[in-house]
This record gives structure tokens, sequence and C-alpha cells, in this order.
């Protein structure tokens, strides 16, 4: 399955395992991006030293600074380089000779910029090449690993929350969506695995991640952002997904899919996309899950690492207010989606379970009385009914008879894994502390109805994919 | 323009600023909703006083309770209905012989639950009608007033927000929707002015509202949540709608857009909605601006309320990440938004501001390194240049040489009210402190890159309308 070499895993696995990382660029000035990384390195929980370089400064920070790369300790397994870009081959030849073969370069103007700045981006190609090195970058922010802590960012921990450990993965054009992304997800209380932002992608890409990802045993899912696959990348790229879709699912979120997107996507990353039909046709026929936006990769990505896989695409609704629940059911019609009928036998058992103001039908109208049980024993019911394929509960956690017995009960409930199970709820702080205590039981809430269903979609697309391939 | 008598004016404005308040059905059990609702009602700041009613209590929350309506003071110009549905009639009947002429009916059991309900509505209705009562239900949340404080909530203080003072006023079939409406621009900072769930709508409708909300000094932008006008009812809405859309914006979001949506909707509140295609023909020729979900209704109003509206369709973008700018980029396009295309003069005096990795085109690319002030200087430069109509800068406030100034350089700005101005930036707690503080001072925010441009493109789409119109 795997198409490069245990040796080639090994290497991209000191991004992420490295024994000590050096910070090349460590300004004084707490402004600037080289101190910044540097101070959130040491501000984590990395468990390896952090060699601070630059050949102006002696004490940053209270550590000694090292004039240059060659003159750090031999235990630096992993570059970190924040100078000007056109400094950048020199350091990279200096690395080579200190037996570096891990660079992140967090520096943009390189290919971005145009010609001059993708004559300088091949220079460092080629030099990290003939040293054996494998860059990350430039024009990114880098790495991160949510169990060893080793980090390349720029974002200072009291402007962006690192997130605990959990089975996910991203991999991102943009540093921008990768900061949301691991701060989305730890709101969330969900935690990301294994984060890479490779910006400009001179060297590592997509392909070289999914290979390395698929055999990760922390990812479960693989989430990427796209802005177009490197030119003559595409085939590589789609042979290795299609593999790697029939281990764990991958959901793709892509932009530039007009004309302009596409000129501002090259400008920010140098890589020209092909057309978003082009695009759409492979992701269909690799089993790659494709959604329309940022939040409906979070949406999936979180329903994919943390519920089962449905066995159809029968859906069956519960609500103590069931206007977003109608939102849910026209968006789960026109994305291939069923309203489940009920058995007789279950409207039955719900209509003697319930006073008479209750509709059962599906959805079931628990109105703003609903308590607790009532929810319990309408899922209860969706579980058993052989009809129904996901069950999806929404809350107005607003409405107050509804108690907050919920959590446990959903945990109940979500312990078996018989059915997915997506939660949807909206509104301020109760509502979102509810959320945040239901995700911590491994339970997804969606705050839209859109999402939900983008969410239910891909579960059964994914489904769909794997009886196809089986 | 108004086809409502003042007098009926006057009779819809008691909803809104009733001398007193009665709360019929007051439970001595605390997770009973008629005891939420009087509980609130004393926990709001509404001035007048609440008479709790019930035949079997005599003090609940240490207030006198009333055995019937027929005794409550004499100032009691608004009753809330929290009783079976079954009981309604009579009490009506007393509301009548009581001189109350505005009834709000929480209580469900009425026509969602199909022909016998149905005809219980229709009696309600007649009694109500032969007494010159208003009804605003049954089967909802009732009323808010963000002014007077009044309201008729079972949703506690405690799981549910209520915002100050703002000038959106909301309509809402669906009470769901309506928390949520109030808790999220409740926490955006924003405020509400006058909010309306009327579920069935047996008598008040959005017709109605639409024309008293249309004089009312307090309300800037009108927001709707649909799921069918009443039968009978299209024609008169759809006229009303186009006068009041002269003086103030209109904004939908209608649900039930496929048949089984349809379907539920109909036993959500009784009512059958008409082919969407109907619809979306309407919206269109009324100058409605109708939205794609809930998210976008709340961005599309704030949008109108606080920004002024643009002279033509030319976007111009800035950010310190230029992932989220490509996701706009691509949707405002699909949007019938233009990118700009900056003056050559505009570009040269960027680029003598910047350093020579910035890109300056449209998007301008400031980069990770980008300061507070790099950000004004590119936003002077677009509110200058004649081709740019909208300005949308996108923030990645996780990065750490973004400096806090950018609030009062947003402000100034925003004051100058040129063109208007809409923020993206979406993350963790530091990005939404940074937000609220961004929209107290009136400039919307939006966490999504969709959102910006479903606001973008309602300021120009009613730019184009008043134009056409005028």
């Amino acid at each position: 399955m795997i198409f490069i070499t245990k040796a080639a895993v090994n290497q991209l696995e000191k991004f992420f395992k490295p024994k000590a990382v050096a910070v090349i660029g460590v300004s004084q000035n707490p402004a600037k991006i080289g101190h910044i990384i540097f101070k959130s390195l040491l501000e984590s929980k990395y468990g390896g030293n952090v060699y601070p370089v630059n050949p102006k400064a002696r004490i940053i920070l209270n550590h000694e600074v090292y004039s240059s790369i060659l003159d750090c300790p031999d235990d630096t397994e992993l570059a970190v380089i924040t100078i000007a870009a056109q400094y950048t081959p020199q350091v990279i030849e200096q690395c080579g000779e200190k037996n570096i073969h891990n660079i992140v370069i967090i520096s943009g103007g390189f290919k971005e910029l145009g010609t001059e700045g993708e004559a300088l981006e091949s220079q460092v190609v080629d030099i990290a090449r003939k040293n054996g090195i494998r860059i990350i970058g430039p024009n990114c922010i880098g790495v991160y690993d949510a169990k060893t802590k080793v980090e390349t960012f720029f974002q200072s921990h009291d402007r962006m929350i690192r997130p605990h450990y959990g089975p996910i993965s991203f991999l991102t054009q943009s540093g921008t969506y990768g900061a949301s992304f691991l701060e989305l997800l730890s709101e969330d209380g969900l935690g990301v695995s294994k984060f890479v932002s490779y910006g400009n992608k001179a060297d590592v890409n997509e392909t070289d991640m999914l290979q390395y990802l698929a055999v990760d045993q922390d990812t479960k899912v693989i989430a990427i952002y796209l802005e177009a696959i490197g030119r003559g990348e595409g085939r590589t790229f789609f042979e290795v997904a299609k593999e790697v879709i029939r281990k764990k699912p991958v959901v793709i979120y892509k932009t530039g899919t007009t004309a302009e997107g596409t000129t501002a996507a090259k400008s920010h990353t140098g890589h020209l996309s092909s057309q978003a039909v082009v695009y759409n046709g492979v992701f269909k026929q690799t089993g790659i899950l494709s959604v329309k936006n940022f939040d409906e990769l979070l949406a999936v990505s979180k329903a994919l690492a943390f519920q089962p896989l449905p066995k159809g695409n029968k859906c069956a609704f519960v609500s103590n207010g069931i206007g977003p629940v109608i939102a849910m059911i026209d968006e789960a019609v026109k994305n291939k989606l069923e309203v489940a009928k009920l058995q007789e036998s279950t409207k039955e058992h719900l209509r003697e379970s319930f006073p008479p103001f209750f509709v059962v039908d599906n959805p079931v109208d628990v109105t703003g009385s609903a308590t607790s049980k009532d929810y319990e024993i309408t899922m209860d019911a969706f579980l058993a009914d052989p009809g129904v394929d996901v069950v999806l509960p929404w809350f107005v956690f607003q409405d107050t008879p509804l108690d907050e017995n919920i959590i446990n009960a959903l945990d109940k409930m979500n312990k078996r894994q018989e059915k997915p199970i997506l939660v949807g709820a909206h509104g301020g702080p109760y509502t979102k502390k509810m959320t945040k205590l239901i995700q911590e039981k491994g339970i997804p809430v969606f705050d839209q109805a859109g999402k939900v269903i983008a969410a239910a979609s891909a579960l059964y697309r994914y489904t769909k994919f794997l009886s196809r391939e089986s």
C-alpha cells in the first residue's frame, strides 16, 4: 500500500518527534516572528532542547544563543528557519553539513512572489535534495504534534490554543485555516493528532504526508485544506489517496474553484489550480470526501472520528424545537439522504409514552415541554428501529424543561456505537457549555442544520465507497 | 404606504408596551412552562406589574395568585396563555369580558396536530375576532422588546441571554431559531429591537408585523424566519413587503424547500408551503433579501444594520492569511460580486509602504508579519480608491505581530461610513474576544468566508433594488 520506504517514513517522523530543535533567526525583539516561535516552543510542553540561533545576540529569554546552526549541539534534528528568504540557501547547506535532515521554512518571499522567488525556491530544494534533507514550507506555520508538543508556531499561546491529542490529523496549504482548525477542535474538546502547514510545499506535500499518516497509529481521520496539487503531482496524489482511503477517510476542502480564486491562490502559495470540475471528478472517483466550506471540513472530520458508519441513508429526527429540523430535512433530501419511515410499532410505543400534544412521526416533535427522558425514549426507539440508519437529535437547550441528565443519556446510547448519533444545537453560553460537555463524551455536536447534514452525508458516502471497494 | 390603521398599529404596540401582564396557568412546579414564564418575566427588567393566574394556588414566588383572569387588576393589557389547548376558548372569552385585547398563546396542541386541533384553533380565532382581540401564537415563544423588557419566554435567564437594544427586529415561525437569534446577536454585542415568535400564527402574522415594524422607529432591519405564508395570504404579504422594502430592508430565511421539508413544516406549525421556486421568484421581484441558511440570516442582518450600502459590487481584500480570502473570492464571483482592479497609484503607494515580501495586488497579502498599521495603510488606500466599493479585511488575530491598535483603527475608518467594511476572522477565545470588541464598535465580524460574502452580496442586492425603484 505504501509507496514510500520505511526510511522515508522514519525521516518524516522526525518532524513530529525531533530530539532537539534549532530556531534560526531568533531576534531580541519580542514582536518578531523568530522570537515568537522560540518563545512559544519554550512555553509548550515539548520535552527536547530548543536552541536559538542569531549571530548578533548572546542571551535571549535566558537561553544561550548560538551564532550559527553549525555551533548548535549535535542532538539537533529539526531546524526552523525564520530568516529572510535570500539567506536560506546558505543555512540549508550548513544544515546538511551538520547532518540535520528535517527543516521547516516559515519565511515567505519565494514562489508566491513570482519568477525570482521561484528560482530561489528551486535552489533551496536542490540543496536539500543533495543533502538528503526534507523541507516543510516555505511560507507556512509548520508543524504541531499533540503528543510530543513540538511546534513551530508564531501564534503565541495566549493568542492561539494548542489542542490536546485527538484522532484527526490536518494538512493545510493555509496557516490561517490551520490555526483555526486547531483552535475550533480544541474548543470542542475533541483534539488533534498531527498538524502540517506546508504553504508553498516546495518539497514535502500532501502525497508524502498521506503516505505517512496512513501508517500513523495516532491518526484515524485525515483532513486536508487544499488550494492546488503541485504541477505534475496530480496522478501520484490520487493514486496514493485511493489506497489510503481504504484504510482511513480523507476529507478535503478545496478553494480556488473559480478563475479569480485560482489567481489569488497562485499569489498565495505559488501553485496554479486545475479546473474545479477536474478535481471534483477525481475526488468522487477516489472516494475522497470533499466538502463545500471550512465549517463542513470540521463537521465531517468530527463525525468520522467519533461516530460509527451508518448501514444506509435513512435519517430519524427528534427535537423540542422543529425549525432547524425542517432545515435539516431540506438539506438531507438535497444530499441524497432519506427521511426514515418509522415502523408502526415504533410509533405506537412513542404515542403510548408521550402526552397527546407531542407529534409522533419522523421528525418526532417532543415540543418545548420535553425532558431528557423524552429524548431518551425517542432515541432508544430510533436505535431499535431497523428502518433507521442515522439518529439526528436537535436540542433547544434554552428550553428549561430539558434537564442535564441528557448528557449521561447520550453517553450511554453513544457507547453502544450501533448507529451514528449526530447532535445539533445552537445558542449562547449555556448551550455552548452543554455542547462542550457532550462533545467531551465523544459525541459530536454541530451548531447549524447544514453542518449536521454535511456530516451525515459524508458518513454515508464513505459507507458506500467502502462497500463498493470490498 | 401602511395598509393597517393607526388604531391597529396601536393595538399591536401593546404586545411590546403593555401596562401589566397576566400569565395564565402558573404552576407551583418550577419545571412547568407557566411557572418558568412567570419567573422569567419577574427576573427581566420589565417595569409593569405581572399577575399569575391559577385557580388552585394562593402564593407563587411571593406573589398573590389570581384564581381567574377576571380577578386580575384592571391595568392588565397582555395575557399570556400557557394552559392546555382545550381550555383556551373559555379563557379568551374571559379576556374579552375583561377588556384585554392582546393575547399570546404559548401552548401547543392546535393546528399542528391536524383536523381536531385546526377546529380548536378556528374557534379561538373566532372568539378573538368577536372580542377585538389580537392573538400571537399559538405554539410559540411569544414576544420580547429590548427596550421595555417585556417577555413571554419559557427559556430561563440562566439558559438564554436577553439582548440589549439594537436596530434589528426578528419575526419567526420557529421559537428555536428565535432563541438562537437573540443569543447569537447578544454574544456579538449587537442587540435586537423587537421579537415575535408566532408559531402557528392563527391571527397576527408576518403581514401585520411588517406593517407595524415599517413605522417602528426602533427598527432599522426586519429579519424573518419563514416556513410558509398562510393560505390565501401570499398576495397581501408580498404587496406589503414590496412597500416596506423601500423604507427598510427585509431579510428572509425560508425552510420547507423540499417536499419532505414541507411535510415536516406542516406538522410543526400547521402551514403548507408552496413550491420553493414560487417563493424565490417573488422574493426576487419584491426585493426581499433571501438567504440560504440561518447563519446567513444573522450575517446579512448584521451587515444591513451597521454598514452603509455600497455604490457597486467591486470588492477589495486584505489579509495576513490568504486562505479564507481565496474562499471569499470564489464565493464572491459565484454571487455576482467582482474583484476590484486597484488603481496603479494605489498599488504604487502600497508597494512604497511595505517590505518586498508583501504581495501587493487584490488581495493584498500583508503576510503573517503584518501589524495593525499595515492593515490601516491598506484599508485607507481601499477607501480612497474609486474602483473599490466594498472593503473586506480578514484578520488572523492569532498571528502575534498583529496588535490590538487595530480596534481603534477600524473604528476610525468605520465612523466615516464611506464604504461598507465587513470583517472576517475565526478562531478560539482570543479571536472571539477581538471579534466582540470590534463588533461593539458597530463593525460586523463574520466567522466564515461564506458569511462575509453573503453579507456583501445582500448589501449590493439591496443597493441595486433601491436604484431600480428610484
